[in-house]
């Protein structure tokens, strides 16, 4: 069986050039990066403003489980099987980190024969996005720490910042340091640390900005720390947001790429997805709506955080309606969340199946509260049996829910045919009623409460005296009035990774509130959360390689 | 009057696929970014390697003083003039870093009407190379304090770790620093720090690497650190040079760009004049010769550093015979080495330019020495008198030395084609016999005596109980018989910055020697050398702009 690198490497990829005006975008309008790769210029927006968007699917899946469920698969192989219905197709995906990819693994690009490519550019500096987001933050830091040094007019409180830096790499050691050591002409020494690129909070304004001035304000509303007087102290303070801005100027462009299959794809911004929103750039979505007639889009974890932060943060921003919901699970996963252990998922077992339907019954339930119609994607493993199969497509159909088998894994687009067809009946019988879950006027109490209880199917929400008095700051400060970002394991629709299927009679703890004033939203933070992950005794880079002809091993 | 952002906005550039099929390039051996920039495949020296080399002629200048020489701006205008009289001409630059850019200053591209576009790429983050050698670079660092985190099988000792992170910004706070704090999981405490990247040896190895191969074994040569044993523990022993070439594979692709008047231009690489030796690379150069009949490149600070490091280090590595040098100086900066105050420069005074000449005529006499013949370049400024410029001529002929005044920066092409003439000229009636100052194979102190006596004009050399503790190591280590790149201020023959003109009867104090085992050289350090610039109160970059049409401002 062929490795995922070894299908990429043998893909016919066609010019970027071809594919971009397939898809009707003029020369200009196009910034090649080598001859398979893109940025689209957002000036092709006042040209086709006035045109009807196409169909908006987002693709999202049960809670994860270490059985994988191939939702990046499942999106770009729709893609290609829509494109192979003769559907003017396209795909938006997050674009990967370099961290991770130098960690554990590498591939963030689908997998099998439902890939993006070119597969090794994407997964390494692609297009040079996430660093520009690098020096965009750690610029703001610099000028920060500059401030206080020389003299801090704006009488910032060491003690108070709350911007760290960042790097797009795997770096234990850099999560909490002390900097402004070596005396008094080397800065002022206070604590600080580093997060992973994504989870900076200038990845999520850039997915979410509409242009470059929507992208300059909010650059500017970022609050980097707290005067003496417990003051927001925000970017524009300290002057940074126009050259953060300038910084940015290109990674603002979504990315044109191609799947294995030529289909084109939009592959740009990765906001993390606890404590930011996890879907790509509102500026790639807003495009691909407008160059193609269905685009299918991914959100990340599973759909009670994935979806519910795609509908809430993102559509909600936007003004997006999405059309379908495809609503990927697997049999395996469905028995893990049926209580079956990783070691013995190779049998069959109705009865954990039974139990572990539950989960995804809870996440049709809830794709239902937020008006769109769906589509349940059973992701095909060759240990699934028929009467396994059978069961979850009748399940479905008792929930008046269309299901299809799909193998876009093993087949590509063959694979994806009968889901295409029915994803394209159901857009067409069922309209979409889409609205957001909650008003965000209303308290974050309310809107915490109403996404715990209506979502994660919790029966209240306890606040630490933390949270409470993160929550009366935010008031008094005017941040309360934001859509809710939930920052929860993404393994259980509760906030205890161990409980599995559907879980009963919990409460959800909601430990810290904090404000991403910039990017527009509160994150609730349920639990520790990781922003700079580690690496592992042996790091995928230490079997890395490249030779004399350019040929890469060890990247995948 | 103009400046020179205003001059670069209204350049007419030809599409860089114009370019470079005008210097015989195949479409497929370019990677475009945009259109205006371009990447070149390694695989030319393939196809060229066989055709004679083109004439290479270095610009440098006498040591550099407030009043500024002008010696990018020559480069630039020197090549143009050359494309005037149809002379098949190219220019390799380096290329600059964001730090200074967002700080004090821009522009790293030349000036006036003689500058190197699109200007705002080039000082921004142009093809991402500096991004890839940050990260090449930190990648090292994580698999370093991962490999003591996971159990430190190689012995390392984390006080004796040499290798520090980088990030390409002007970043005070982080010079010193302590990482790895914060408990058991979150790695080992110790002592650490940034520099800036244009200081990371992975700069300095990137610019003197023939090929992928090459820069390989020389990324795995890096030494990190030692062991509590007190041996070097390398790159390749943290098994990270793969990986690292790995994400080096485009940045070590010369990158093509174009003057104001269409002369075809590389900016690649450029590592710090001090601790590494201040050099575009060795692939734009070597490729440049293949590519034009005159190459026109610059070496960084005064001829005494920059030429002689080009000299000793880049030449003798990469088996280069420069044909000419062109040796920039201004009235106002000799009058300057004279003792005239800076405030003072626009009067006439004959008595203060006769005693500042002699830094012009040690510089001379030093290139002599390197057996390559020479022109110098008077770069004009409105205020120079006739009698100044005449003393200038009539000392440059007494020493047998060709002399132009240049005008590039006010006129560009048309301003440099005396000096054009005269280069072309030289160059034809007088041979090159280049040979490099020393025998790389001699002791450290005897490589360093060579320099301070013959190049600086020392009396001798005092080496501190530090140095001398570093020579016996290294001699133990087998790393004492490489060339040495010497760290010496800019702004004097000697190791005293106030010490201008031609100084005598001084002893140059060698306080430590360092080695870069991957680049390949021996780092003298005479005194403290600044690896981290810190911003200004009122950083550059507060005071930049990007509007809603992508217009720049506040930039330069």
């Amino acid at each position: 069986m062929k490795t995922d690198i070894q299908i990429a490497q043998e893909a016919k990829m066609k010019p970027i050039t071809e594919i971009a005006q397939n898809i009707g975008l003029k020369p200009e309008e196009i910034e090649q990066y080598g001859s398979t790769k893109a940025k689209v210029s957002l000036k092709v927006w006042d040209r086709l403003k006035d045109k009807p968007d196409g169909k908006l699917i987002l693709v999202t899946a049960i809670n994860p489980t270490p059985a994988g469920e191939g939702k990046s698969t499942t999106t770009v192989g729709l893609g290609q099987a829509l494109s192979k219905l003769d559907k003017n197709s396209m795909i938006a995906l997050r674009e990967p980190s370099l961290g991770p990819c130098m960690g554990v693994k590498g591939g963030a690009a689908g997998g099998g024969y439902a890939q993006v490519v070119p597969m090794e550019d994407i997964n390494l500096h692609f297009t040079g996005d996430l660093h520009a987001i690098t020096t965009a933050h750690n610029l703001l830091a610099a000028m920060l720490d500059n401030h206080i040094h020389k003299g801090n007019d704006l009488n910032i409180d060491p003690r108070r910042i709350v911007l760290k830096r960042v790097i797009d790499m795997n770096e234990r050691a850099l999560r909490n340091t002390v900097i402004g050591l070596g005396g008094r002409a080397q800065g002022v020494p206070r604590e600080d640390g580093f997060d992973i690129t994504v989870a900076s909070e200038v990845m999520a304004i850039l997915c979410l900005a509409k242009d470059i001035t929507d992208l300059k304000e909010r650059l500017g509303k970022i609050i980097v720390g707290y005067t003496y007087d417990k003051q927001p102290v925000t970017a524009a303070q300290l002057k940074a947001n126009g050259a953060m801005a300038l910084l940015l100027k290109d990674a603002i462009k979504p990315n044109l790429v191609q799947t294995l299959e030529n289909t084109p794809a939009f592959i740009h911004g990765g906001p993390f997805a606890n404590i930011a929103h996890g879907c790509n750039s509102v500026t790639a979505t807003q495009l691909g709506l407008k160059l193609s007639d269905y685009l299918v889009t991914e959100a990340g974890f599973g759909a009670d955080l994935g979806a519910e932060k795609f509908f809430d943060i993102k559509c909600r921003f936007a003004d997006l309606k999405p059309d379908a919901v495809v609503l990927v699970a697997t049999i395996r996963a469905l028995k893990m969340h049926g209580g079956v252990d990783k070691e013995q998922l190779s049998k069959e077992d109705l009865e954990a199946l039974e139990v572990g339907i539950s989960n995804l019954e809870k996440q049709i339930e809830n794709i239902k509260k937020f008006g769109v119609p769906l589509v349940v994607a059973v992701n095909k493993f060759p240990t699934d049996t028929d009467d396994e199969i059978n069961f979850v497509i009748d399940k479905c159909k008792e929930m008046g829910v269309e299901v299809s088998l799909s193998d876009v894994w093993a087949k590509g687009s063959e694979g994806g045919l009968d889901l295409a067809e029915k994803v394209v009946k159901t857009i067409e019988e069922k309209p979409s009623n889409f609205k957001v879950l909650y008003d965000e006027n209303k308290s974050i109490k309310e809107k915490v409460e109403a996404i715990a209880k209506e979502i994660y199917g919790a029966d209240g929400v306890e606040f630490t005296s933390k949270a409470k008095s993160n929550i009366k700051q935010l008031e008094k400060l005017n941040l309360d009035k934001m859509p809710i970002c939930m920052a929860k394991t993404q393994y259980s629709l509760s906030d205890n990774p161990s409980l599995l299927g559907k879980p009963k009679g919990f409460d959800i703890t909601v430990r810290e509130i904090k404000v991403s004033a910039g990017a527009g939203f509160l994150v609730a933070l349920t639990g520790a959360v990781m922003t700079m992950p580690g690496l592992p005794k042996v790091p995928a880079a230490a079997r890395m390689d490249i030779d004399e002809e350019g040929k890469i091993s060890g990247l995948f």
